[in-house]
């Protein structure tokens, strides 16, 4: 965020009308710049600051602004400056302000727009959230394929200002199929008679309104690409989606990733973190949390029916939180890993056996460090809690055991949901740390005190 | 991956000699799925087909193959091809090629080419790893501010099969320095004679060579960035960023967030999860499974000082798991979402206070949730481990509290504790939730058994 000392500055400016100051402050700055800047002031304000640039600079200042503040801006000035900005913005994110819109407001403003664009707007917030099609613009570039190259350069220079972009342009028949694609640097290096045609690529990526959001900010990373044209189940092109919008995709991806992976459920919210309200983090919350504690009674069943080896042995108590830390660590070490492996297509759900190959090896090293760490801690300073009819030998390789068994199928099991997910159809991302930990937890204790029981006798 | 069920026929093609069928059969298909076939046969199969096409094509399928195969084709092959297919890879991936070769095969490939590709080349690899400069290309297109549109036209023209882009071109005076910047969408709309001076932008989006590669991204992510110009600290234009690259950071900075926060020590690997050896996982895991052993010893030694509350009221045990998971989830919750908040810079260390009341708000509900269901489960269903001096409702009680004095407590430790980091300058998201949990767990131990002492008076 900007300094905001300077706003006292623009505020002054701006009461002693000192226009052209302003005018050239804001046209030498980045749009992003001065839209931080603007933030920081009153509706009314920022008009007044809007309406000395020129409508696309307008545009371009806008379309950083807040949604919050690009709503009120919508809803409180005239008519001819709400119209003039709404024809100009990109359609996504017009589209986008109108869903943010109150109903009444939407419905009049929906009114100073020409039929097409109203059109537009309904077709574009009525694709389902997270497709493709509610992501996508629908300003894009076109050609036919019986242009010329000239005729070409002649069709871009007129439609630009209003195109998302120009650097691909697509190629399509008379009925709007996509047939075929060419780029801005194509066009230029290519001589002013030749056909489109002759120089259009036919392999064209793309994907459909209906495709997950997430496919196509893949498709737009693996290929490279600026933008991926979008189209319907007839082959017709619909609509763009702009490699910032798969910048935006993939950073939404990931925080719903961590949160998967914390055991926060729903959605990720659009609004900052101190703007959601406390509930709202409550229930996103509550429902694993609630989930967990349910499995962590289960636990408690699992120790309370062995008691009996408790009363003879407090001592194992005390390693309890030991054996859990270790279990639910390497557990969600190995779970993080191999998801990430998942997500990245390096590992397919096939490779299960290697998985547990490596995972076996790997929780082995770890298991003989943490074994023999806990094997000297216990055999060198405990006093307590020791039945008189068992060495501390016994006792130190009991524990020193049971924690090696635990680390090594925590780990291997922590590696295996994932992928045992993936072929289930779950999302693997679902199998959350919290989950895996309390899991391999009821697991630990069932081998903890069989290890005592067996390897005691009691 | 692609069905290999083409490869024999792909084979077969080859040595019917087909080189007409297999030539339109590469030009056909997106340079990306050709690498992909081709990464299924032997590196004298893949020079055959790489071949048959121009020079262009032939590196826009190299570059898709992965780095071994790479420098497998350029060990093995002749110098012809080899010099050839240096020269006309973009800047950025041939230094990234060089630097996974042999020592010795390196120096003979150096020698293939011409001085100033070879500084080219000892440039870029001297960058630190992680910085700008060691992940930008030097091949970028310039003009000077007296350049004409229509000259400027021209030499786009000449140059641009050579450039990574030809989108964002950039203004630079007689010693390099960067003084300008002219998008091509521009340049196409501008008349001839106009000077480049008049269209140029001069509030330029920059970075330094030594800048982290992940501002970089972040620059690029903001300000919607084709690509991003970096200069050395004399202002000399010396290198680009492109959007490509900044996805494949975050992607990277993705993984690494993901595995310091399951407690993964260590850069993120280049290479996929079955081909990194076993004892590299273990060496990455073992240091904060080791560590977090430690504490968990640490927390043994708490209860262990309990042992007489714990020989009085043995059921105590059999819900310090629930105590445990409750804690750790809770914390690990908070601490996710603030963390990712001050990632995205929704939240700002300064906000402390507001960060505090607000988990606190969240961690009452959510300790309200689990207090009660965990008062009604000692209630109503426990009948062991219990001394007749105190009531079930006494007991239940206790359990109840400590479990919710544990949540709140938890989740405001997890909150504060990236905010606390972040003041500290210490990477926030070292903080992993693993670590977490068992900090809040020695906590947890000391609330069950102090609220025990204090509330039953043993």
């Amino acid at each position: 965020m900007k300094n905001p000392i300077l706003i006292p500055e623009l505020r002054d400016l701006l009461k002693k009308k000192k226009f052209k100051v302003l005018k050239s402050f804001m046209e030498e700055s980045h749009p992003k710049e001065s839209a931080e800047y603007l933030a920081l002031m009153n509706p009314d304000e920022i008009w007044r600051l809007l309406k000395l640039v020129d409508i696309f600079h307008r545009v371009d200042i806008f379309v950083y602004l807040d949604i919050d503040v690009q709503v009120k801006l919508v809803t409180s000035s005239m008519r001819k400056n709400v119209t003039e900005l709404l024809q100009e913005l990109s359609s996504d994110k017009r589209a986008d302000l109108f869903q943010h819109l109150e109903k009444d407001v939407a419905d009049r403003l929906m009114l100073y727009l020409p039929i097409p664009d109203r059109a537009d707007i309904l077709k574009l917030t009525s694709y389902r959230e997270e497709t493709a099609g509610s992501i996508m613009t629908t300003d894009y570039a076109t050609l036919t394929e019986s242009d010329t190259v000239e005729a070409a350069v002649r069709k871009i220079r007129k439609t630009a200002p209003s195109r998302e972009t120009i650097y691909y342009i697509y190629v399509i028949d008379d009925v709007g199929k996509l047939i075929g694609f060419v780029s801005l640097e194509k066009i230029i290096l290519s001589q002013p008679r030749q056909k489109i045609k002759n120089i259009m690529k036919k392999d064209i990526i793309y994907a459909f309104t209906d495709d997950d959001q997430e496919n196509t900010a893949n498709l737009i990373e693996e290929y490279d690409l600026i933008a991926l044209p979008i189209i319907d189940r007839s082959e017709r092109l619909v609509g763009i989606i702009t490699y910032d919008d798969a910048i935006d995709i993939i950073r939404e991806e990931h925080t719903e990733d961590m949160e998967k992976l914390m055991a926060i459920s729903g959605g990720v919210e659009e609004k900052p973190y101190l703007e959601v309200p406390s509930y709202v983090h409550f229930r996103k919350r509550a429902f694993w949390v609630v989930i967990l504690a349910v499995f962590g009674l289960f636990t408690g069943l699992i120790i309370e029916s062995f008691q009996d080896t408790l009363k003879t042995l407090l001592i194992l108590t005390f390693y309890m939180p030991l054996l859990n830390a270790a279990g639910g660590n390497t557990g969600s070490q190995s779970a993080t890993v191999v998801l990430r492996s998942l997500t990245l297509n390096e590992l397919h759900p096939r490779d299960l056996v290697k998985v547990i190959k490596k995972e076996f090896l790997i929780s082995s090293m770890l298991a003989l460090c943490l074994g023999l760490m806990t094997f000297a801690r216990v055999y060198l300073f405990s006093h307590t809690g020791i039945d008189p009819r068992f060495t501390l030998v016994d006792i130190a390789m009991v524990i020193a055991v049971a924690l090696s068994l635990q680390v090594v199928w925590s780990t291997i099991f922590g590696g295996i949901i994932p992928i045992i997910a993936t072929r289930l159809k779950v999302d693997p991302a679902l199998v959350s740390s919290p989950l895996l930990a309390t899991v391999v937890d009821m697991g630990g204790v069932i081998i903890y005190f069989t290890a005592a029981k067996l390897m005691l006798g009691i």
